[in-house]
């Protein structure tokens, strides 16, 4: 193994633990991948290992087909959804799953995460999407596949940049999100859930209640990505 | 006593200490048991203890009937209800009853907690059933017995399969779960009290969500459950 | 000074560092008090004192006029309430006030908590009533006095028990619990934290949620209070 | 550096890190700032340094133009609103920007957030104003110190007191906090948290749920603040 996999083995597994110290998952409800794009291979979770046990070495490596290229356990079963994102966006290096509470609440109420506040508009430019219902012949057949295939179709119909909206919520299951790295991915799934908590605390305040204005959601996010970024808290 | 015994005392005291663990206890509200069929020997919480005091020479075992067959203290004054289930699903083998916040408030508006996502159908196989409210005549005589009766009837005469839907919720009162083993019964009353607050989150973002489609929730239920299980996270 | 005011104080202490302990209070926002009636003498927490900063010797200790009888810290200036209370209420030995988050939610409503299910019914027999707005002379002048007042006239012009039905909330204020000792008093105030929260969930769930069956109530709390009691869980 | 501004440092040091402690920023989402008014100083944490790492040597200090004094990181990029608030409110001598999730859903949902209880009186004297949306001007050019403009304009246009309500909502944004010293910021962010839930949670229960007696604001302000204060919980 070369030193660049370890290094992404490490950073997978470190993202992995961080899920229940950030409050996203119960029991074994989440994971994290990466992607070395280079060598073709994914690195991820391992299926149904309680994060309280999960050591390094549990991490499965495969190659973009998720044929096992290292690792004794099985990987996890999303495993499959995760393939279908890093072949659909290619700029996409770690994912991140969860059940988190309140963004899961958004998936299964099948509406897209509007964007209410510049909390929302720092890290995601323009409402987090919703996916459409699965068929039923998506859902009975390579479903963790299609799960993955839906969300990539979402972000290419309704022309949205993964890159710049880095999370998609699966309609009645919930949260997917991604980024550079596996601490960015893990950050973006932190940002989702506090903002899905936000935007429905504001809608129970003011159910009318519409999208922030384009040139403040344009403000800050382009204050913080993007070649003309200079802002920091 | 035989070392079997020893075993399920073990196992029930260690979920009796994890439900305020996780959150789903305040004060003493809450108890686990356990059944030994061959022996028909029930494991139970004793009244009262709270449980930070709880040891595991505190736990009361008791015959089919109710009697003490081992246990210096009291049980816990729902042994009847326990006992109820017990008799009325064959395939259960312990049974944890709390008053966490969120599914009792599902059992306080008397009404089923609907499948809304694929975190519900990972465990229960359809809407998690509100009985009905029991008569004058039930609570008045025998009330403990007659709260595990209308859980019984409620499962028959909606012909609902109690392991394939392991938990009740008990109308103006609070949830009942149950499984296997203790650590299984417990594992679902986590997962009631999620579902329970991703489920109102779900309905105060979109009042009028409908259940999930019957494909996805089979698909979900199926793939951890039953013969022709492969999923794990 | 007696050895029962002894043990009083270090009860009423010990309440007091329970508050923060339990997240029924922010800050200073909170107090616990206990009565020697024999003595007529009050024992309160001091004002101002942070909770993390609390000595058993910051105790303060007054006559039923409020006198300082023992102590060099100026009594919590709720006092005058809890006076009126002890006063009005002959059975009640200690008093908690506090601003937890969801009790306080009821008051700022201005609305009765209503009994939605046994966890309420176990220690309140009805719903929790909340008093009429006071009048701008109570409010300017001797409002501390008059706010304990206002509690003990909704119990009597209500015809409510307040042994029965150990809390109340203060219109657009906050909730007062209370009980034989303060342990008790504390116990209801957490109960009441709980069951304000349950109370909103359930009517978020069902806003056409009514009062649970009178018999059931009934068998709830007859079966934990009184000469009949049998219950523990 | 004169051992004055040494104590401010140190304080605004101890503020910053108060704010993870109560549970009030998400990664860094959140600054302290104080002003020396005689020196014309202004100490503020520096730009995107987490929490977990913040040092007292990283704390910056600026002239009241933004100049760096004293200090080797960069400022928040939320300096300039700093700024315009300490040019505007002349009592102010610290100020706390956080986006906490219910006091930011407030902000989100355009809202004042109304007095409904003397938990809200104890430290604001009326509403916690909303600011008006920003123009497309204000939001594309000098958009930190603009920010800081607006509530400034909202306390001016409104008439209302700034040291009576020590507190604003940035309209899609979050709130901003202040008081004469870091400690006293803080603590105004804290209340106003809580009281941001407690509306919500108000509102849930009854919507129509009118603004508290202005008798009653008077009393609970009055008789904590101003010449004539002698209340201690």
């Amino acid at each position: 193994m070369s030193k660049h996999i370890d290094t992404l083995i490490e950073a997978v597994f470190k993202a992995n633990l961080e899920l229940p110290v950030r409050g996203l998952v119960t029991f074994t409800w989440g994971n994290v991948s990466a992607v070395d794009r280079k060598q073709g291979w994914i690195v991820i979770k391992p299926s149904g290992v309680p994060y309280e046990k999960l050591q390094v070495e549990d991490m499965v490596v495969t190659d973009m087909d998720g044929n096992i290229v290292h690792g004794t356990k099985r990987p996890s079963s999303d495993l499959a959804t995760h393939i279908a994102l890093y072949k659909g966006f290619p700029g996409c290096g770690s994912i991140v799953h969860t059940h988190a509470r309140n963004s899961t609440a958004w998936a299964q109420s099948c509406t897209d995460l509007p964007p209410l506040g510049t909390t929302h508009a720092d890290y995601f430019f323009g409402a987090v999407p919703c996916t459409r219902k699965m068929t039923d012949d998506e859902i009975q057949e390579n479903y963790e596949l299609e799960t993955g295939n839906v969300i990539v179709e979402t972000f290419r119909t309704r022309a949205i940049d993964p890159e710049a909206v880095p999370a998609a919520l699966v309609a009645a299951h919930g949260p997917f999100s991604w980024g550079k790295t596996p601490e960015e991915a893990l950050y973006h799934a932190v940002v989702l859930e506090e903002i899905a908590y936000m935007a429905m605390a504001t809608m129970s305040i003011r159910p009318a209640i519409s999208h922030m204005q384009q040139t403040l959601l344009d403000k800050h996010f382009l204050r913080k990505h993007g070649k003309n970024a200079y802002y920091g808290q």
